[in-house]
């Protein structure tokens, strides 16, 4: 058996994600191993546990990374915080809202749905009112769903669930970044995300945040391994996971620094500078850029005659949705994109599969030749593929919005 | 808050793991990354389960890449195997023998141990004879654990467990590479690894396979998510996790490409490069390196005065412990090597905390030139410790050793 190295094809990834890393976050990675308990590395620990503070806008001083994929991040902060035959509700606007209801199942939780049709978001008033109904422990949702473009609004959530006595977890993996997200002004307990969307980065780091209280909640259940005990009495019902268990993982990142896993070092080297790059720019125009290149991209598919899916007030910044044009093959039209021009765009699950394509405007490809070159070679392919389109008419819708911001710049800096 | 890139300290890491990656490994996680259904992707996905069946000497189908650091694996392999109620005997020689049985239980497994003192290995007759009096489902235990340094041999274990009817998981995360492990051989039903010790690369991938008759234990509870649901109805008790679900992790490896997490992409290329390296190398040929050096860094630790812990006959060829002479402060000792040499060697756990220290000679860092500055560093912080050493005792020693099988190639040659 002879196999080379990896040596990977030039892609622009402008799916719903993941998308490709800004290079300054791979070169991080490639840096040097240091020990687990250097003093350099817990000082990387504890900058990475700011960093994230400022991107996720709390002040918890639990939020830490898990090591693995965003969906690993979602089942810590669940099985920490759930227990067997407690009540879940889970509001659900898409594939992400079936995966919380999914693994809350698997923590043996009573799981309790509501739902609204893809492309749609809730009231809080829907909201309010299966929280009075089902009186859940714990309210589960996502705020930016991929499989269906849409942003949750969050604002009064975190009240009407503290008056209900339930806890907000929210999984932000694909709008960090490039939506608004308050974590302490809109009193959420517990939010997870992933860096593969619009932080720039790989898959396989997942930054979380508790509140004080999902905290104390986790904090109940701490039983200390017994290959590390130090002789503190286990309390509360053991949380069913070792690897996800928070309690041990918060000792870990904690002035305790118990060992727990072995830190994915080169993970963090990559969480840590999607972070600084982030807070280097600011949240406030991180998410402007996203909107910016998210209305550039609306514009230029509109401009090729493409219809935009769902509710268009409720869409997160870095994606979004178009119908496959009647009579066009849709994965076809997907590989000739990819391997003619090496630009992937995203096929759909669910209702939505071969129904709509999925565009992603994120992370490092949030920036203007992304997105004409994206709407470039849609035109060439719809054009290829049958479709009547203008030449030109995406490119130029695109180019529009940004003469407008450019303006709008000059014209506010005046 | 301004805080700088990571740019880390130079450190030569000669501890129990993690251990300083070597730099191809690294240099693979820059790559650009592809889409995750991207048929480069794939490809690669295919190659890293072919790289890992020759690291691990194995035909089994299933093998693959779970997205976590070591500890992720052996949950994914433990919760996916057993189901709650399940009895497992758990035979512990060291820490990570404790942390089977706290992973067991949290499966809400039956768990019997039996134990051997720090320093040694079980006779296969004494695992007999747990397994006949405990008739367990599942017989888990470690190949090699770095808080003994031990090497538990294997041969026989496979019988044993198929004639009691009970499947065998074997934790491999520490020898994997540096120690012979011939899985379809010996008779083992699964297997974990990670990166971190000899495959020189950075923790946040767990290695794994599984015989066909673990994986048809494993298939017999699959259940596929709501939110990309096939139709084919569930069977089985649902496996307690959704990210460590082995099922589901097989359709997304296998034929099937059924969506679960987004993998790591990264880590990915740093796996596919750790296995690629040392395929390349040829087990056997990695094996005796990881021998040579062992025996080296033994060899200099005696010629520096220091005892060696545990049965040496039985010793993971990678990591050696010695007594702390009396006298010393071993953090202190620890802290200057690590801080005026750059050099990390380990401390311990449980009954060895404070009593030896534990040398690494693994992956990239089973070098001669590594073992040598080592011994030369820890001779001088000895000595400033008010150890009595042999000028060059320790570093002469490791040069005989090294003669000696210079002397024996070139003898082998004629």
């Amino acid at each position: 058996m002879s196999i080379p190295a990896i040596t990977p094809p030039q892609r622009l990834l402008m799916g719903p994600g993941p998308i490709s890393a800004d290079p300054r976050v791979l070169r991080a990675m490639s840096a040097g191993l240091v020990g687990q308990f250097d003093p350099a590395m817990t000082t990387w620990m504890t900058q990475t546990m700011e960093l994230y503070r400022e991107v996720l806008r709390t002040r918890n001083e639990a939020t830490l990374l898990v090591d693995g994929t965003s969906r690993a991040g979602i089942e810590a902060a669940l099985v920490s915080l759930l227990e067997p035959g407690d009540r879940v509700l889970v509001p659900i606007m898409g594939r992400f809202g079936h995966l919380l209801v999914e693994i809350a199942e698997r923590c043996g939780a009573e799981v309790h749905t509501i739902g609204t049709d893809w492309g749609t978001v809730f009231t809080p008033e829907q909201i309010e009112e299966a929280v009075g109904r089902v009186r859940p422990r714990l309210v589960a949702l996502v705020q930016g769903d991929t499989s269906t473009t849409m942003n949750q609004p969050l604002e009064g959530l975190g009240e009407i669930c503290a008056r209900h006595d339930a806890l907000l977890y929210v999984d932000v993996t694909a709008s960090l970044g490039g939506n608004t997200f308050a974590m302490d002004e809109w009193g959420v307990d517990a939010a997870t995300a992933g860096l593969q969307k619009c932080l720039a980065g790989p898959s396989g780091s997942a930054p979380l945040s508790l509140s004080p209280r999902a905290r104390e909640v986790v904090l109940s259940r701490r039983h200390v391994e017994a290959g590390i005990a130090d002789g503190t009495p286990g309390r509360g019902t053991r949380i069913r996971s070792n690897y996800f268990d928070l309690a041990m993982i918060l000792d870990y990142w904690g002035e305790a620094r118990l060992n727990h896993h072995t830190e994915a070092t080169s993970m963090l080297y990559a969480a840590h500078e999607c972070a600084r790059l982030l807070v280097e720019e600011g949240m406030d125009a991180a998410v402007a850029r996203h909107h910016l290149h998210g209305r550039a991209m609306a514009a230029g598919a509109q401009g090729l005659g493409l219809r935009l899916f769902g509710d268009q007030e409720h869409r997160m910044n870095n994606v979004l949705a178009v119908h496959i044009p009647e009579g066009v093959d849709g994965d076809a039209a997907r590989t000739a994109l990819l391997e003619d021009y090496g630009i992937e765009i995203g096929t759909s699950f669910g209702p939505l599969h071969g129904k709509v394509w999925r565009i992603g405007t994120m992370g490092y490809n949030a920036r203007k030749d992304a997105v004409l070159l994206t709407l470039a070679a849609l035109e060439q392919v719809l054009r290829a593929g049958g479709v009547p389109v203008t030449g030109g008419g995406g490119v130029g819708a695109a180019q529009e919005v940004y003469a407008d911001a450019a303006g709008a710049a000059t014209e506010a800096a005046r």
